[in-house]
Order: C-alpha cells, then structure tokens, then sequence
C-alpha cells in the first residue's frame, strides 16, 4: 500500500474496482480508511449512498455469535449472495486465543470470492470505533455485497453505539443468559430490532423469551421485535432469523429508521471532525504548565483551551 | 428548586454551604450540575481543585458490589469517615426492580449525616455521562466528603470511561467470571487498579486470581495491582482493600496519574463543549431536506454541517 494521496479521479476508480468485485482493491480501501492515510477522506466523499443491508449482531461472551454468523453466511451463500463481514476484536493479547478460535470457524469460508472477512481492532479504549465502523461499512456498502454483517462482543456501551450504525441489530442469548437480560442497559433494548436465544436445545429458552418479550417497547416504523431460538450448530431457526432480517430491512427502507441511522452517523462525523486537533498530548503539556503555577479549575481551562486549540475547518 | 440563574458570588456561597455538610445544598448543587439549570457553570468555575479520593467500583452483574460497597462504607463510617455514593444507574424501567433492591440495601444508611447517597441515571444510552460524572465528582469534593465512591453495573466502554475519572478503579469480580475476565477489553485491564474477587468462599477463586495476574500489565507510578480476595457478606478481606485503595490513592497523588486523570477530564469538557450546539434534531431536519433533493454524501454534508452549526464560543 503505498503513502501516496489518492485524489477524487483515483479515488472513483478504486470504487469501480470494488463494484467488480476486486478483493484486493476493496482491502486496500478499508486500510486506507482505517488507517486515515493520505486521501482517505477524498474516497469516503466519492461513496454513493445504498441501502445494502448491514446487520449488527450484538451479545454476552459465549452466545455462539461466531457459530451464528459462520451458519447465516453459509445459508445466504447457498442463494447466490455475496457477504462481508467486519468482526470487531477488543485488541487485547490475551484473548486472542479465543479470537482466533472464533475466526478459525470461518475458514472454510476463506476461499470462497462471494465472501469477504475483516478483523477490526478496537486499539485499546477510549473513542473513535463508531467513526470507524460508519467509514469502514460505508466503503464496503460501495463494493458487490448484497449484504454487510458486523459482529460485536459483550453487551455495554460500545454494542449501543454499533448498534446505532447498523440497519438492523439482531442481539444473541443463550438460555442462561437472564443475568445479562436484567443488567442490560435500556438503550440497547431500545435499539435491538431482533432478538435470537442461540443454543436453544438448553432447557430455559422459552422462560428468557417471556422474559425479554415483557421488556420490549414500541419502535420506530411500528416494528414489532421478534424474540426468536435457535440452535447454529444444526441450522435451525435459522430462516426464521433471515425473514425477520430480511422483513426488518423493507421496514428500515421505507421507515423513519433510515433518517435516525444517517443523524446517528452524521452526529458521529461532526464530533469526530470538531475533536481531530484536540490531543491529549498537548492537554497534558498545557495542564503541566498551569499546574506549576497553582491551583487549575478544570472548567475554565478547558474552555480557554477548547477556543485556542484550533477549529475544525482548519483541516 | 429555583430556576433563577446562580451567580459566581452566590455560587461561592453554596459551595461553603457545602463544605459546612448541608446536605439539601449538597443534593440542589448536584441537581444544577445533572440538569444544566441556569449558572450551574458558574458553580463549576468556582470549584478548587481537591485530592479527595474518588473511587470507582465496576463489574458485571451479580459481582456483589452493591453489598461490598455497602460494608465498606460501613467499615469506613466506623472510623469517622464521611462518605458520598454516587450510583450511576442504567435508565431501565425493567430492572429498576433490582437495582431498588440494591439500593435498599443500603438503607442501614440512609439517616447517617455522614453518608450521602444518590443514584444518576444514565437517560438511555448515548453520550454526556463522563462529563456529568466528572462535574458531579468534583461538586462532591468540594463538600464535606473524605471519600467518594462511584458504582457502576457492567464490563464495556461507559466502564472504561469512568475508569479513566476515578483516582482509584475496583474491579470486582466473582470466582464464576471466568468469561468475562476473557471477554474484558484491554482498556479495563490497563485502567484497574485494584482486582476483588468478591464471595470468595465459593470454589474457582484462586483459579481465577491466577489468570487475572497473568493478564495484569505494567501501570503508571510503578503501581503493582493486587488481586484480593473478599466475602462481602462476613467482611472478610476488606481491610486489606482498604490498605490497597489508600495506598494507590498515596500513589496517585504524587504520580503521573493525577496529571492523566485531568487530562482526560478536560478532553472530556473540551468534547462537551464542542458538541453543545450539536443537536441531532437539527440534523435529521437538515437531512431530510438534503435526501428530498436528492443522493447525500455524509462526508461532504458532516463537513458543511460542523462549519455551519456555530462555535463553542457563543455560548
């Protein structure tokens, strides 16, 4: 990959390579945006709007989301369908293993053209996935997929946001998974659009399903949540899982929803936009500072900071 | 609660109000920071700087830490302490069942002068929580408190975040957690500062302990994290969490943690205020007039809308 800026020309020509189907190509772009190296911003402003489905599937550790989605492609393969899918690792050394546990499972998708698999670390922390995974779907919106599935790990905060990105947002459970249920935070509720109780041969399913039936509120478009079990490691339940997916993109593409996911994604550019010459570098150098002199209050500080550290249009 | 704007001079009042240990101007103060109500910036502008320990305790659900943080209060309150709870609560009308009953559970406190309490919802699921955890901390540090400590429900990002605005960070587990140990995200394990496992009498514990050291990477300060062992219910294994919080807390003060606890703080403020005038009500509206014309590009229109939607500076 080289350094060079890719210009708006260039830029229209990768995007026609990855129309075709170009796996390098369509890679290379993701580096490009992933990375933000020199012109990334000139081939996210030459993407087409789409509306190629992209389903969040979202849930605690050990749900089997990897058995799921390994199963879901397979079963949209067999249709004729091209697939990608962005499986997003907390970057940690030491889950690797199980990592790499989950995306061994895929390979016997590796070879296959009508599919295309990518690990997107989270780097630690604090900020900047959502930003991300916006540009990164959005590029591969652009490509021949017929479809885009993104695969999260636990159920917090950062699942939230993902899940306000994705058009549809199907949250996995396992029988024993009542505990997750009641500590679930109340915006996810809000944002799941399917629910599926995986491993469902596992005595409990039907007392989880009353259970999240009870808790589920009005949506948007009139979207009635289905609670739905499944068992991925024999296929079953899963055609269900794909009516409800593909029912729910009809609504989305008609729906309300469709403003509320391109707000979500616009509110996430700004902000990345307006915070990109704010570092915590300089932060710490200038606290420093002013710290030697005496006592700091942080709210007039970083008010003072916050107008000197330079605008957003200065890109 | 009036709404009349708070001045600086009156601000300055409250604030020895505070200090004195009036506890309705304890809760009005903290009611005018939760709600943006008119001058509560004044009260922030007027706050000074403290090194009153701030505590965060996370972990998943079912990890004890309503009932640990209850004896330790206890065990706290023996010795003359004051302390102030804060307990950040997912807005959740499903499970305010639960958290009612961890809530009354600390009800032995409730009459106790010397204990303040207050629970702050989370209102769904997007953004603002740091910042009002940071407000709210610094509002208490300037009453009467010698110790304040944060509770939080779960292991994801909004735990990170907290993490990166308390002095000192529990982690509290129980010997079943083994998955989420597995599933944690690298930001918790480089932010904990101190490792519980709680209800240690059950089987699995020194396993797990184990397999938490294992994990444990270098810290600022040269701090060593421990990995301590707890059975809320008896109070065993508390004074030695005690010993670890006042020793990290001695580190802190001295150590390169304090100037990366503020530097976090005021990029948090700094986003704050960037994003203030940032409203997605605006945007949907912007973008459903762009989409009426025709294909958007979100790129290009992020871009014009951050330049077009004001500056911090106006308010």
């Amino acid at each position: 990959v080289t350094t060079k800026e890719i210009r708006s020309q260039e830029a229209k020509d990768f995007i026609k390579a990855m129309k075709l189907g170009d796996h390098r190509m369509i890679a290379r772009c993701i580096t490009l945006v992933e990375n933000e190296l020199p012109g990334y911003l000139n081939l996210l402003k030459e993407l087409k709007s789409s509306d190629i489905p992209v389903i969040g599937i979202t849930g605690p550790p050990g749900a089997g989301k990897s058995t799921l989605i390994n199963a879901y492609v397979r079963l949209k393969v067999s249709e004729g369908k091209r697939i990608a899918v962005i499986a997003i690792d907390p970057t940690s050394p030491f889950n690797f293993g199980s990592l790499l546990g989950d995306r061994l499972r895929m390979t016997e998708h590796f070879n296959n053209e009508n599919i295309f698999i990518r690990s997107l670390a989270t780097r630690g922390s604090l900020g900047g996935l959502s930003e991300k995974i916006i540009e990164i779907t959005d590029v591969l919106r652009n490509a021949y997929f017929d479809l885009i599935i993104i695969e999260t790990v636990g159920v917090g905060q950062s699942e939230i946001e993902i899940a306000g990105l994705a058009d549809t947002t199907v949250v996995v459970f396992v029988p024993e998974s009542g505990d997750e249920v009641q500590a679930m935070k109340a915006g996810i509720m809000e944002i799941a659009d399917v629910f599926v109780i995986n491993k469902s041969d596992r005595p409990g399913g039907d007392l989880l399903a009353a259970t999240i039936k009870k808790m589920i509120r009005p949506k948007m478009d009139s979207w009635e949540v289905p609670v739905l079990k499944t068992i991925a490691t024999t296929g079953a339940g899963l055609d269900q899982l794909d009516k409800a997916i593909n029912h729910h993109h009809q609504t989305v593409k008609t729906g309300q929803k469709r403003l509320f996911l391109l707000t979500e994604k616009v509110y996430q550019l700004i902000k990345k936009q307006r915070m990109q010459n704010v570092r915590r570098e300089d932060i710490s150098k200038e606290l420093q500072l002013a710290l030697n002199k005496g006592d700091v209050n942080i709210y007039t500080f970083a008010e003072k900071l916050s107008s000197t550290a330079g605008t957003s249009e200065t890109r």
